[in-house]
């Protein structure tokens, strides 16, 4: 049963801290995304020496303080959530920051920072400005709005980051929710496992969103500024149908199905819901970020994001996790009667648990994808 | 009856949006702040005409967006609580720097602006974000904290805006709160009307707040960045006691004394309740900045603000306008009980009643502080 985490290997998309239509769990209670986003933190842990290693060797710390005017870096993450992931992550590229450019100016005085926590207008940013580190050493600001169009001024950001963030897709590509559609997907609620109609209209809507991501990205980065993006990520040619991701989305299915013939939740209902979530691949990225045209890419890679996972771990908690970032896309739609909620998270539970060693045998598998980029 | 507006020529703190110890209240309920701040809004209106002119004649503004290397005019709100009379002045001035700039450089792109929304960290920023104006044309951030500190890096603020804050005190002086003091101000719940003791400890708690924010501030803005500062004000040599501001506080605290005979408040906690509020004079604002010694003074003046009344004002409503700025401070320390909340200002109304003439007298008073700086 614990191993079920290492499903997590392949299901980092349902850890995702916020969706366009739905932001994560806001508040500091049971089910608060403050509360239940532990793993998120670590799978993004995984990648810090490489951001030490890209902020040590490839961020032009010197050039780019000294073009501001008030020796001032400016960072951003975008799709904070609520913290306080975000904020361990801002503060050690920050830290980064400082070590790099005391090596490379040992004399000048430090830069000042400024640090922007970015996420949907409807995210609980009250909990985010009073969870803040009262010890940060950078200036905070938090800018609330969709990251697929512009969030900040032309060439005024150094810095950008984004971890589990850019796989939340803007809308569900309308011909999915179309009966008329042969991309209608009824009866389930994601591509994974559905028709390759269906994926291919979640791929377009996904080109889409990036496509507007990188072009505002492009336009407030710094010529040499540099972009962190940590995503769910799947092998090249590899289908994503068969791992666990799609087990879980079915068996979400069939959980909402069931709920359905009890008469707890309508099946137009069911029909009409789809996560609106993505898992990309490097060649798939790649071809976004070329197609742009205005990024190198200093780095895409597939990496394993549980290699801190060790011995058990509790799948009761998991599931605390998924729905602390999820709930809000099943209460749009299926209302705000908790008890509905609660059972949705209890039925896919027990659902998923003969499938624990099939979940278990992708512990290792690199699911993530680690990218760097920088404005040309 | 209605005439009681007219006392808020003389009770412009009272107005407030914010204090550090309390911000005004969030939401949108029946007692918000957003729905309980058309006063405030049209005191500051006042002074919009000022504003354009020394956008037009005072602000460098070629020189001071060229300087960056974004091309974009950087502005903060500082106490802008939860909106909405944040959002009409700010876009006002994005407005007026647009037209100056057209006429200084009619060939040249207009600068891209960046709009940053100060308040207490305990201010509801859910709010503030949820009701922003979608067709702003600007860029806009939060930054909660208090402003009597840094808040941004060094010289990269261009103009900063601050309208019924800094009256606001960021805490209570001690020795007002201490039965040993020859300040303790037992039975009384501000300096007005009190001994002179109480009101010097009140004006030495201003001189070092204004202190601290005119430190931070001098920092933060731009060498030849304009400051506006709209706050409550009193001619000098006049001592505000006899004021309608002493009397609505006179009454708070009789009130007061009344629910604790009554057993609905302690005597002890009205004791120790002070209003954090000071109402400073063009004399000690001048030596404070000049204490100061990084603004040049381009304006300091005493306004009427009431110039807008006509006829009959509905003395609830204006009730209303002071709770939704007090309330904080009230529940804070008398706690959240509904009952004693709404008796505090229902019995305050009734007692107010037959001062409506005396108060009515002072209706174009000119206490409005209006001041404009200029680091230099």
């Amino acid at each position: 049963m614990a191993k079920l985490l290492q499903d997590s290997c392949n299901q980092d998309a349902i850890f995702s801290k916020f969706s366009h239509s739905s932001p994560a769990n806001g508040g500091n209670g049971t089910h608060s995304y403050s509360n239940n986003s532990s793993y998120q933190r670590l799978f993004a842990n995984v990648e810090r020496d490489k951001i030490d290693q890209e902020i040590a060797h490839n961020f032009e710390i010197q050039k780019l303080s000294s073009s501001s005017p008030s020796n001032t870096l400016v960072l951003a993450d975008m799709g904070c959530a609520t913290g306080p992931n975000t904020f361990g992550t801002m503060q050690h590229i920050v830290n980064s920051m400082k070590r790099t450019f005391q090596s490379v100016c040992p004399t000048s005085p430090l830069p000042e920072f400024q640090v922007f926590f970015n996420d949907q207008t409807t995210n609980d940013f009250n909990t985010l400005f009073q969870s803040m580190p009262e010890d940060r050493d950078y200036f905070a600001a938090g800018v609330a709005g969709s990251f697929h169009r512009r969030l900040f001024p032309t060439s005024s950001v150094q810095f950008m980051h984004s971890s589990y963030a850019v796989h939340w897709l803007s809308r569900i590509p309308e011909e999915v929710l179309d009966e008329q559609s042969p991309a209608w997907n009824k009866g389930k609620i994601h591509y994974l496992g559905a028709t390759e109609t269906v994926a291919a209209a979640y791929s377009a809507q996904y080109a889409k969103d990036m496509g507007n991501f990188l072009r505002a990205r492009a336009e407030e980065l710094v010529e040499g500024g540099i972009m962190v993006i940590i995503t769910s990520g799947n092998p090249d040619g590899v289908s994503a149908a068969g791992l666990p991701s799609g087990l879980l989305y079915n068996l979400l299915a069939s959980t909402l199905m069931d709920m359905s013939k009890e008469g707890l939740v309508s099946e137009a209902e069911v029909d009409s819901f789809n996560l609106p979530i993505y898992i990309t691949c490097p060649a798939e990225m790649r071809q976004l970020v070329e197609e742009n045209g205005h990024f190198s890419i200093e780095r895409m890679e597939l990496t394993a994001p549980t290699t801190w996972i060790e011995g058990a771990v509790d799948t009761r908690e998991w599931i605390d996790h998924i729905r602390a970032a999820m709930e809000g896309i099943f209460t749009n739609h299926f209302g705000n009667d908790p008890n509905i909620i609660d059972q949705i998270f209890e039925r896919v539970t027990h659902k998923l648990e003969p499938y624990n060693e099939e979940v278990n045998s992708k512990l290792h598998e690199k699911v993530q994808l680690f990218v760097v980029l920088k404005r040309i």
